[in-house]
């Protein structure tokens, strides 16, 4: 079986400070995000942090999105992890206008690949 | 407040494939590598998936720690994303052998760093 996976790590400043602390409107964001990957959500966890802030996993089959945010600086720290035919660059391209960033920036990693060479590879920044 | 963080990507191979498929087992597993990095688990999702494999997330204050897992090829993909004093490389260190991995690969990333410069670095391959 193909283990081949695409790991997009999504950093984004300047964000809408009431969206980032808002545990509702980003469970929305990363599901609608999940479709634009062609990804199924399996189980989902999002939680208010105190005094602020989100911690949000949805678990796909194979891997996950994750959202982690900062309201008091307006930054976000997302991964979108999918495996196969999924399109982490659809749920970036999803996320970031979503979420009102002013700034974005993402680092896309290769990860199961098979042997002999490495498994893991920087592929983009 | 600050919001750094690192994110160790690591890849196992040639882990016990009955371990691999063992959701409980990988949640005690992972829970162990939480306690060793730090940081507390506020939210646990393991799940296993037809026909074989296992995901699994715990997410932590303002992070999450994950693991997917191929029995077949004896392969998993983990996350270890900490904020603060966490110890990623702890959490690395113990799910290695717990695994029985013949083989492990890490990359270390850098994140939430503050400007004008990038906000997220390879750190470490």
């Amino acid at each position: 079986m193909d283990t081949r996976a695409r790991h997009l790590l999504a950093e984004y400043h300047g964000c809408d400070p009431g969206l980032l602390d808002d545990p509702v409107a980003l469970e929305a964001l990363l599901r609608a995000a999940a479709e634009a990957a062609r990804v199924r959500a399996v189980d989902a966890q999002f939680r208010r942090l105190a005094p602020q802030g989100v911690s949000g996993v949805i678990v796909i089959e194979e891997s996950h999105l994750s959202i982690h945010t900062w309201p008091e600086t307006g930054y976000a720290a997302a991964d979108f992890f999918t495996c196969g035919d999924g399109l982490p660059e659809a749920a970036h391209a999803l996320l970031g206008p979503g979420l009102r960033a002013a700034r974005a920036e993402v680092l896309l990693i290769e990860r199961g690949l098979p042997g002999p060479g490495p498994s893991l590879r920087v592929a983009r920044t």
